[in-house]
């Protein structure tokens, strides 16, 4: 099955202790595609200006990402400039012209509309919710989201949250969004939110994946019940925990978010299986990808990735954490 | 087999945001003992004044912990007075009085000499090392050690880490001895310097085992190494990562890194074994220790543990890491 993503195409210069690059490919929506069709097809929505180049088009291509939803306005591509130190865990923003992207209303292009497996990158919470009523049917609708939105669009979050079955967000942001510092605590008030499964990423500590227990399989599409109707109370949760990658060449972490979504979201739509234990393989899978992501500036370290070495990290990892 | 340990016996005066409460037994000898003896006979070697409690004496003797090396010297019991903030990870230390502990130099009693686990708690790493040379035979000798040491007594850390088979400490102290970031390259880094296990211990990120191998069984005591020598090369290195258990009523953290250090060797000596797959397991029963410590003051909630609650969260752990 084919997976949906709608988010940023841009042009990032990015700088490191280990280098700089000007002006590669980078967004949310680049990151995620590229991880995600190491296991599926891609289908994309996003925006560039006039000057996004041609190199980039055919990039997508060579990996099966159907292009078919990026559009072209007049403009300049979204640009960012950023810069990481020595931690290397936060980017530094020097510069962010949002261009094209700033006026983008995403729509989903009547060939794409039943797409089973959606991911709602990071934008305002208003355009990420037009998106995902546009596709009603979907299996498995998961959002990302960031600190900006919580703090100035926070009712537009939980109107999201109401209708969407999945909630990627890193510690800070889960902390942010429910005012509880304990990240079990705080994941599980997320699930009373609206979502069925939320996956928590702490960076080097790894991620955690909470769901609303049982859930051998999907429920019904969280767009159907009515709005402002409560969610179903739920008793239990099931939790699981899965370490990073122990890589020890962190060249640069741009992207290692999107590309930890990709990983999972090609994952889960490559197998159709929607189980707690599939979810679990699927963190897995997004682990590792975006320990490649983090190897190399942009997109060259995940781009020179192929399947097998993936399933040799999975492998790895799962040996790291058996007990 | 019994297990010794070595340290600090305290009266601790706590204040966290869910409570206080003035001069309860602490130190780190104490958190040791009373998780070790869930699984072991336990010999414990510290200091106290004339001061001290009878009602303790009697709390270690209730748990069968030998205290013929528990010396009781003329003047007042160390005491410390900590704070915790909201966050609960950092202690904020208001009073220290070290007392008797302060001019404490701990003699391994003839009963003792023939303990095969042994733990050295955190103290001058001087002490430390002449406590190893009174343990010549035995089969694992661990060590913890702190900031303050690794940056007054470099040297004597080294030194220390040259004549010991393990280290506990935390991901701070493991940077700050090697001067590497990265947590794994840290952590081998550490494995050049003499022990064959780090134990990395990350508070709510959990914790993360680097052993070289092959570790089939122990190898020879590291104190038969000609002093100065080089430790052998290792090529190889095994890696584990545990979360730490998920519980959500921290109301104390005090004690928790002794108190898993204490749940670690206790299992160990219980079962005798050296394996990567017993040294797993160890990690997991100190994790689970040390979350009944901190969901109440002081040894309140470890006191009050069974042995059948340690194995059902251990359990618990294991379904919440299966990939």
């Amino acid at each position: 099955m084919s997976v949906l993503v709608v988010g940023s195409v841009a042009l990032d210069s990015i700088e490191t202790p280990f280098g700089r690059v000007e002006e590669v490919l980078g967004g949310s929506a680049s990151y995620f595609s590229y991880a995600a069709s190491l296991f599926t097809a891609v289908r994309l929505v996003g925006v560039v200006g006039e000057d996004f180049p041609a190199e980039h088009v055919e990039g997508f291509r060579r990996r099966g990402i159907d292009i078919t939803g990026l559009v072209r306005e007049p403009g300049a591509t979204f640009r960012w400039r950023g810069r990481y130190q020595a931690a290397m865990n936060v980017a530094e923003t020097l510069e962010v012209h949002l261009n094209v992207f700033g006026e983008f209303r995403p729509v989903v292009p009547p060939a794409y509309r039943d797409t089973e497996f959606v991911f709602l990158a990071n934008a305002s919470p208003q355009a990420q919710l037009e998106v995902r009523r546009q596709v009603p049917s979907a299996r498995l609708v998961v959002a990302d989201t960031m600190n900006f939105w919580i703090a100035n669009e926070r009712q537009g979050v939980l109107a999201l949250l109401r209708e969407v079955d999945g909630l990627v967000a890193n510690d800070q942001e889960v902390r942010q969004l429910t005012g509880v510092q304990n990240l079990v605590s705080a994941a599980r008030e997320i699930l009373r939110l609206g979502p069925r499964l939320v996956v928590v990423k702490k960076g080097e500590h790894g991620s955690m994946l909470v769901t609303a227990t049982p859930s051998k399989g999907p429920r019904p599409a969280a767009v159907h019940r009515e709005a402002g109707a409560h969610p179903p109370e739920r008793s239990a949760t099931e939790l699981f925990f899965l370490p990073a990658y122990p890589t020890t060449e962190v060249k640069d972490p741009t992207g290692a978010g999107d590309s930890f979504a990709g990983g999972m979201m090609g994952y889960l739509a490559r197998t159709g299986d929607l189980t707690d234990e599939a979810l679990r393989k699927a963190l897995a899978y997004g682990t590792v990808v975006a320990s490649f992501t983090v190897e190399d500036f942009g997109l060259r370290r995940l781009a020179a990735g192929r399947l097998e070495e993936v399933e040799q990290r999975v492998a790895e990892l799962e040996q790291m954490t058996r007990l």
